[in-house]
């Protein structure tokens, strides 16, 4: 395949390391960028160049900002009485759009003993002290980590070092997916959705 | 959504706006980037930044090249009776893949009257120019655009207009992908590869 221009080979070898992008989907997007008569691919090679420069991270919920403290902890309009603990990023712009109002606390990803990641290598500690430190303010704390082995450890290591705090803790409901379809829903989701049905 | 950073939506907006990534994807590969602690994001915006500067257009096969005439126009090692057509570059690539040793001729698309494109949007007359230029040496021109409706009216218009010239004109075969499924093939495949038989 050496009949590639190298430019256009590492276009297709650096956007194939990205998740969900193959090299045939690669190569499609980069032959994509060369037919358009637009300077349609200066302007994605920037915006991705200047990703990580224009960023920081809030000191406060350690979610990516354009300023510390990010709009959300700097926002008077979200209910601050609702702390929802999140694993990455990507959670909160999903909890945003399911229309939570409140604050969050994002981890930087869940307990893994198998790939050597365990709390102090996460946001606990701080999320321990910011619960304290506005025990006046924080009245619930939602754990929203994901429905995974991970994400249930980390929540129940979370449960476990807050217990002694005066706040109410809660984890996010299990149950059967929006629709979807009893029939093909695993016997986990289906237990969980039993444990925790409601009266109509 | 006015919560995520303008640098981060920028980015996610611009992806999206490729083949095959919906904007799920886009934030994936995104807050993939936000993740590596190293300079992944940079590598790859800059390398489609200079997508476009690097490359030119070869001026006898038209595919992209980074010098002019391509590697596989000035090659000594191609075999220069064959030259295929196609409609687009990536086709090219798909032909190297198969091993395909001739030189190539692309098109830059099939002719398609609902999108307004003639026989003169495309490099029909350069064709024509070129296999009357090099008669001594082009003895058969493989018509490879694609087994569509604009493909198939494309080749036809090709072999009406080469069909004064010293060549033999030829089209890729159409019939059963290799590794499918007689029962799921579409009617047309089907009959095209009862008509494209071969004695065994």
């Amino acid at each position: 395949m050496d009949i590639i221009p190298k430019t256009i080979k590492r276009a297709i070898e650096e956007l194939s390391k990205m998740p969900g992008i193959g090299p045939k989907s690669a190569a499609r997007v980069v032959f994509y960028l060369l037919s358009k008569p637009d300077d349609s691919a200066s302007r994605l090679g920037e915006s991705l160049f200047n990703l990580k420069k224009n960023l920081k991270t809030c000191h406060i919920c350690f979610n990516y900002a354009e300023e510390d403290p990010c709009i959300i902890c700097q926002s008077g309009d979200r209910d601050k009485s609702l702390l929802c603990v999140v694993e990455e990023p990507l959670d909160v712009i999903a909890l945003e759009k399911a229309g939570f109002k409140g604050l969050y606390h994002v981890l930087g990803g869940a307990i893994s003993p198998i790939n050597g990641i365990g709390p102090d290598d996460l946001r606990i500690a701080e999320l321990i002290s910011r619960v304290r430190e506005n025990s006046d303010t924080i009245k619930e704390v939602i754990i929203a980590t994901n429905p995974s082995l991970e994400g249930e450890a980390t929540a129940s290591y979370i449960a476990d070092r807050l217990q002694d705090e005066p706040v109410k803790i809660t984890r996010l409901a299990h149950g059967l997916p929006m629709g979807g379809d009893l029939e093909y829903a695993d016997e986990l989701t289906l237990s969980r959705s039993l444990e925790g049905r409601r009266e109509m």
